[in-house]
């Protein structure tokens, strides 16, 4: 029996979107990685230190499994780009996907399978489709115009954000403290001290669990496009309501806000408004 | 084919200890505990404030939970008493299970599969056994003078602490700064400042992932002792050493510090002997 689709607004899919086709090569290509992720997650492996200042490791992991989304995408998507984390921008049609192959690097580094793989189809605009996948907890995250779904363990659910409109009453995630700029960070804890509770070290793993509804709201900083774009539409179709602190696009990263639904949105824009 | 026991230490096993049937007995007890809390995990439920003054939430599934393993000892060794986080202290005789049905309520409420289930064997003097269970995750931390294992997915590997003998080198978990007497939060951040990288937000998988080598370095404040005792043995188990700030033992809360060595441990000192 097949889900019926739902579409998160009154527009139509564009006729030249496959998405069916899309999402189903997303989850088979996020399935496939499982592979080459868990053959370093646990185990002992070389980090190299990406940027001089900070800490910022790239694994043997990342670049792998990076080359075989690449592959994968060429064989599969043949017509289309792809922008990844790594290997930067290999040009394609309309359609570039963007791609980052462990967001999470210090949780996968420590053991805690709070990471994931993030693939995001970018149509020239913003991104109209997105994966995540936590291949150690098996789970696989996506949204389109199709719906946003969890897939785990050969069984597929919808994801729908929580109901919590008021900051006060808002179970929020964030990665860490120091991934905000000095103005931004007093935002932020302005918003966290009047928050229900703050959840750190979450990554991608926070706006999941936000189109699941676990928690309300996630606020952070100093983002990259490819740590956020595969998160817009799952989000989106589960209800949400995600943009920069400006209240722009999310896509370009920077400052970000995702809330579980507009009014918790704008009560959160109150904090975070003048942060940037 | 049995694995071959393994003594960590050259002490003899007591005679009057089972540890076979009780190490059987905990997984058993702790993977039927899964029926109990995924039943609530990740769905809407009723969150009491256990204390006017913070945020200590006490679900439906921790009351439950405990209830369960109390119900599961009774039947399975009557001889024994239990003190549990939520029901307290029923008298048994010689050994006494210490139980935290669910540490990292934080963890629950919000959907991060980092929580966990606790079950200690005490012997009167201190804790001889431990597991930790994370069931959506199914993985299954036990140690003992049998050694340390994880069980996941019905294969059983055993755990071994890193080599990291210096702070400047080492992975610390922490789960949270708001745990730490004021004291303390200075040594702790001294020492955070000094470390390689902090991950918070781990609770009782922080000890777990020092059992398994992902982190080198756990250092809190503030615990009760049934959030440490079943971590005790896990740890010491797989290689590490685990006190209070001023060297004793970790069995009764408060402050803790456990290494994945004694050379980092003595490191690690360094930092927080002064604390308390």
């Amino acid at each position: 029996m097949v889900d019926w689709p739902f579409l998160r607004s009154q527009t139509a899919i564009p006729a030249s979107y496959e998405l069916e086709k899309w999402q189903a090569t997303v989850l088979e290509i996020l399935r496939g990685s499982a592979d080459v992720t868990l053959r370093y997650f646990r185990q002992s492996l070389e980090v190299d230190n990406k940027l001089a200042t900070g800490f910022d490791p790239v694994t043997i992991a990342d670049r792998e499994c990076e080359a075989y989304i690449d592959q994968a995408l060429q064989c599969l998507l043949p017509a289309h780009g792809m922008f990844g984390e790594e290997s930067g921008y290999r040009a394609g049609g309309d359609f570039t996907w963007v791609v980052d192959p462990i967001d999470g690097t210090r949780s996968f580094i420590c053991g805690v399978p709070l990471w994931g793989t993030l693939m995001a189809l970018n149509n020239g605009a913003e991104p109209i489709l997105g994966g995540m996948y936590q291949p150690w907890s098996d789970e696989l995250f996506i949204g389109s115009m199709l719906g946003a779904f969890l897939h785990r363990g050969g069984v597929q659910s919808r994801l729908q954000t929580s109901a919590v409109t008021a900051v006060s009453d808002a179970k929020v995630a964030c990665t860490a403290l120091d991934i905000f700029a000095p103005d931004a960070l007093r935002c932020f804890q302005a918003l966290a001290s009047d928050a229900r509770l703050v959840r750190f070290g979450t990554d991608c793993y926070g706006y999941a669990l936000l189109a699941q509804g676990g928690v309300d709201l996630v606020v952070e900083d100093g983002l990259q496009p490819y740590d956020i774009q595969a998160l817009i539409p799952i989000i989106e179709a589960a209800g949400g309501v995600i943009s920069n602190w400006q209240g722009g696009s999310a896509a370009l990263g920077g400052s970000v806000v995702a809330a579980a639904n507009a009014t918790l949105h704008a009560d959160a824009m109150r904090y975070l408004a003048q942060g940037h």
